[in-house]
Parts: C-alpha cells; structure tokens; sequence
C-alpha cells in the first residue's frame, strides 16, 4: 500500500530510478572491494596544492565575487577563458555561446527542461551515458536507440529514427561512457553531414575529450559544424565540456557551447534551478586555467590512465575466458566487456560481490534494458596493482560461468 | 518569425520567462547607480579571511575527498551538523531527514519535479517569493492565491484552495520575501494545524531565520510540526534552509529537511540534476559550522542589516510622500511599499532609472500580475549613506507621481 506520501509524489517520479552505479557505490566503501563500478578519477593526480594556491589567490584579489551572488551565464573571464580554448580552424566563439553549469550534468537536465516535450522522441546510442536517461527521463522522452560498433555510432542506421522526427541526437564521440569506443572520422563526417540535412541538433558530450593517450585527436562535431560559420556560431551542434575530468569533480564545473538563443534558454532555466554556479569555484577554475595549469596537468591524467588501462587490458588477457570480448579505448576512462550470448551480467554481478570485486552491467545503459551480457569496468580510479587483482578475482568468477555452459 | 531554435524549444519554454530582478541587475552595473533590486548580502560582512582558513584546512586534512565525486545526499558530517541544528524541542531529526543542495534554489526546482504534475494546484502566499515560481513555472502548475497582512498568510482564507485540492501550500514565515512580513505566533500555530487536517504539505521556506535583529524568534512551522512526531522525523513539513545569508551565497550551499521518503526521492531527482553539491564547497561550510564560526558571525550581519534597515526606514519616513505605505521588518534583507491606487511601479520604475535608483516593482512577485503599485526594496547590500541617497531619489520620482495625481 502506498503511504502518504508516495500518493503525492507526482507521476514523473516514476521515471526516477536510482542510478544502478550510485547504489552499487554504496556497498562498495569497505576497502577490501575493489570497484571498477564508478567512474571516479584518480585521486593521485588531484592537484590539491595548487587548489590551495588558486582558493587563495582568488579570495584575497577577488574576495567579494568569490563570495556573492553572481551571473546565471557564469564568471565572465572563465567564460571567456572556453570561448577561446573551444575556437579552433575555422570555428570562432564568443562568451556569448558559453554557458557554465554544475557539472556538465546539469547541461543534460537544462537541456531536457527546455527541448523535451512528454513523448518527444530523443535519439541516443545504444548502449549510452546512463546518467544522461537520468537526467531526461523525467522529462517523459521516447528513445531511439541507434546501434554502434568499434567505429562507434553507425550514422547509416538513423534514418528510420530521423524519419519519425526527434528533437535531437545525443553522441559522445570520444571514448564514450560506457563502451569507451570513439566515433571514427568518417562517421563525424557523415553524422554532421545527415544531421544537418535532417535539421536535427546533435548533442555532443565530450567529457574525455582530453584524456587520450594514444591515437591522434579528431575533430569534434562542433569544429566539423563551425567550419561552415561565420561571426558567433550559430550552428547545430550543442557541445558539453566538463572540469571534472582535467581538474576536480567534487568543484563540479561543467560547460555548455551552443547558439546564442539555446545558451538564453538554458539561462532561464539554470535561473530557476540554481540561480547560478557556485562563484567560488569558478574563480578557482579560471585561476587554474589562466596561468596555462591545466594544460600541463591533462598529461600527468593522460599518464596515469593510460598505465592503468594496461595493467587492466594485460590482466584480462591473461586471466580472461577465451568467450569472453572486450574494447580497447584510446583514451578515457571505462572499457567495455561482452559476455558470451545467454550470461547475466548481473548474475555475475552478484557472484562477484562475494568474492569482493564490483562492476556495473551493461543493462543500465540501455534504455530499454535490453541487452543483459555486457559490463563496464572502469580503470582510472584505481593503481595498477590493485587492478590486476581485481581482475584476477573477476577472471575466476568468469570461468565458473562460461564451464559452467559446457 | 521564429527561428530555427525557437521552433525547437519544448511548450514548457514558455512558462520560463526571465526573472524581472536578474534583468534589473544586468542594467545596474554602473557605480553611479544605487540599486534596491536585488537580494545581495552585505560583502563588507562576508568572512574573506575565515573562507581561507576553511578552505586551506580542508584541503589539508581531506584533500581527496574535497576533490572528488561524493555522495548525492551531501558530505555526512555537515549533515549530521543540519540535522543536529535544525532539532529543538521534541523535534528530532537525523542525518535521514537531510539533504544538502546547491543553494536553496535547487530545492525548490526538485521539489517540483517531485511534486508537481501539469495542472496540479500549488498554494502560495499574495505575493510571494518569484524564485519560486521561476522554479515551478516549467512543470505547469496552477498557482492558488491566498492574502497576507501584516500578520503574514491569512489561514482563515485557505478553505476555498484546500477545498479544490491543492499538492502543497508555500510559504515563508520569517521576514517574507518579498514584504519583509513576519508570520505570527497565532498564524503559525493555526496554518500548522489546517494543514495538517487537509492531509496538504507545506513548504517552509525559511532563508533569513537567522537575520532577527528586533522582536524574539517564532516557532518554525517544523518545529510545530516536530511536537507530534517520535523517532525519526516524518511530518508534513518540508524546510528549506540555506549558507546563503549566514556564510555567503556564493557556494551556493543550502538544506532541506523532510521525511526520509521525500530525501529519498529528492536524491534521486537530484541525481540527475546535478549529481551532487560541490565537494569542496561542503567541506569549506563544516569547518566553518563546526568551531561555531557561523553561530558568532550571524551576530555581525544581525548588526549590520538593523542599521541599513533603520537608514532605509527614517529616510522614507523623511522625505517619502504621506500617500506612501510601507513594512517594518524586523530581520531579512527587504520591506514593501505601497504606492496609491493608480500609479503603476514600472512607470515609476522608468523615471528611477533615469534618476539613478532602481527597485523591482510589485507585479513579479504575483503569479498573475495583478497588483501594479506595489515594490520592494532591499536594504541590505549598500551601506546606510548610500541608502539615505538612494531613497532620496527615489523619494523625488515618487513626489512627482503623487503630486500630478492631485
């Protein structure tokens, strides 16, 4: 029966779901789990000291907006300071097209406030960034999920999507979350190229962007969409960037690139959700930026990930099941694993609990929850020793499965 | 003709309309205007070198967790610190009861995530707080309208809203934004008691209870609420509390207490709204809360507002028209004045501007506009000569009004 106050609980509620990931990090705080169930970055490498130096610096200069209300669009010289760092070739930004937000969480809530209508239908990857079905899963869209491969998202299978209409196509083309599989530049290409003509926006969430560490950079979506601008881009790519990944994500700063009209919408509704970003922290971040830090401190994180990603693909190699499949991202933070035909990742799941190593399966992030052999790991948070033992332990949870279908 | 965005936007677009003072604000930043419009804490009082400390300290001691992601619910101990608080009298509450946010202005966004279905009925107080309705205005709500007089939100007028049905009342009792009117003891108790037969929540929005510098305190319509309970706190108040007037509101820290049932879902919607409050942030806040800084530094700000509150208050009696009405607060940061029947506060609005002064008039602070001779005006950000200026040249614009009506 339900009580009080789950009768008045309005009926989006039901579209909340705790994340799998957050209840799953709840049991994973006794230190002898070892989780590749978040996604947490490497506390290693936070830069603690100069945070110090910067939360100084910024409340003895600027001690009044460190600490006062400030503009819903964001401390104007960090705004600046992305508008410059995001131009590039042909692709020319203005403070105007920035928005910075509470983590580039809050870009995917402000963007289902003001795009989703009940039924609308919105196009993801299938599998995709689960928080972001969190975020507009209130909001009462339809998904259509577009499959993708080791090129990433496969642009020749939208248009049955695009032909039923959608309010727009949400990617992360860059080691995505979960699979960690990047987008090849020939499917950017041909993605701006049909989007474009189907005058359907493209959301582009690029928290790793920075975080490759082997391969060669390719163009973004938004360059691919700029080169066409001229003047304040006004294109059709809505592009999101994060701090959580090159500094902190406990300051959460994220930010938002797109057309001026779309960064006024977001401004009301970000007026309404939180007023504005902490000032505080935003000073801090433009402090770090200025000064050229975090371009020097993206190649220590680059460094680090990419030892830890060996030590987990090199253990799997070794300890894995032959059945067993996984990706090998560039760069980024999660790889991707499948499970042979007819395992339930979250039987594995629960086997693995026991022997105290955890992972998220793959079902989250799908919309529709429909494929239950896959699973993410992720490999930035922990050091390379305690990888190879956590691999070890899934290994033999893995082999119990797959002799057992012998 | 709209553009290509604009036919993109979702309806509820169109309920977001951006607020009146932020607009205000953008035009009020040149040094020779005085500005009334906003709802700036003083910064002579903001605790620069305090902050520093903080932050210096909880970077030392929990660099790590200050950086990192961390729970939806907000950093424990300065939970357990609200929660230890907020308890009085036979009101108990728990860490459960608590929920940290990015300012109290993302409690009232999830909170009408939660609650509020298109069309349901929302009760508020004539006038009221317009964040709120900024907050509220995307999930469709219809607004019920209930009086207030210098005894606050008249109670007796409530049958008519509770009788059509109605999710939650909202209200603030202490020194209400926008008029600076204090609920009364009798109020409180018989609101406290009508709602509770209704079966209808109330939201108590309570932002400047701290900021009494005259009269004594009042019972919060919780505490009231508290008196029934046992154990764990499971009334049918929902409080909001907030960092932003006792330390600054630029970390952008607030609280809610509730039910566990509503934190529960509360975290959930806030999940996908911003994953959690800032870390570092909440960190700073309890080393600040803790050695009882915050209990101290209210004292100052206490001081501080009385006497810009009495600079305002014999400037108006001296020089404002006698056909001109106002609020007396006794704490908080604004009061009320009203013009003659027949002078509309934006008009007078535009000959301010001219003279240098600025206010937001009345009207945005009813759902439905319909009260034009009303505005409020905040005392608490410039210091007393520079409020003895200002309401100088206001006095002037509203001379003129009232002197062409004769």
């Amino acid at each position: 029966m339900p009580t009080q106050w789950e009768q008045r609980f309005a009926q989006r509620v039901q579209g909340m779901k705790s994340s799998a990931i957050r209840e799953l990090l709840k049991v994973t705080e006794q230190p002898e789990m070892i989780s590749f169930a978040g996604g947490l970055p490497a506390p290693e490498v936070f830069p603690v000291e100069q945070v110090k130096l910067a939360s100084q610096k910024a409340l003895t200069e600027h001690g009044e907006q460190a600490l006062q209300y400030g503009a819903t669009e964001g401390y104007r010289p960090l705004r600046e300071w992305v508008a410059r760092r995001m131009s590039r070739g042909s692709l020319k930004l203005s403070v105007e097209n920035v928005l910075i937000t509470s983590g580039s969480q809050q870009a995917l809530d402000l963007l289902g406030k003001i795009l989703i209508n009940p039924g609308d239908s919105v196009i993801v990857e299938a599998p995709t960034y689960m928080g972001a079905l969190q975020a507009w899963n209130p909001y009462g869209p339809n998904y259509a999920t577009v499959p993708a491969d080791a090129q990433g998202l496969r642009a020749d299978e939208l248009d049955v999507a695009l032909q039923a209409g959608a309010r727009y196509l949400y990617v992360l083309p860059n080691f995505q979350n979960p699979t960690g599989v990047t987008l090849s530049a020939e499917r950017r290409q041909a993605l701006s190229r049909k989007m474009r003509s189907a005058g359907v926006p493209i959301i582009e969430d690029d928290p790793y962007a920075e975080l490759r560490f082997e391969g060669t950079d390719l163009p973004s979506l938004l360059t691919l969409e700029g080169q066409d601008q001229e003047g304040i881009y006004d294109g059709n790519v809505i592009y999101l960037g994060t701090f959580s990944k090159i500094l902190a994500p406990g300051m959460r700063l994220g930010w938002v690139i797109a057309p001026p009209e779309v960064i006024h919408k977001l401004v009301q509704a970000k007026q309404g959700a939180d007023l504005h970003t902490a000032s505080f922290t935003q000073l801090i971040a433009y402090e770090l930026a200025r000064d050229g830090f975090l371009e020097r401190h993206v190649d220590l994180i680059r460094q680090t990930y990419r030892s830890r990603r060996d030590a987990m693909l090199e253990a799997m190699q070794e300890h894995f099941p032959a059945q067993v499949q996984w990706t090998h991202p560039e760069g980024g933070m999660f790889l991707w694993v499948t499970l042979p035909e007819g395992i339930d990742a979250t039987d594995v799941l629960r086997n693995a609990v026991e022997q105290n190593v955890v992972f998220v399966p793959g079902e989250s992030f799908y919309p529709d929850r429909s494929v239950l052999n896959t699973l993410r790991l992720n490999y930035s948070h922990d050091q390379p020793e305690r990888i190879r033992e956590g691999i070890g332990r899934l290994a033999r949870v893995l082999q119990s499965f797959c002799y057992s279908r012998v």
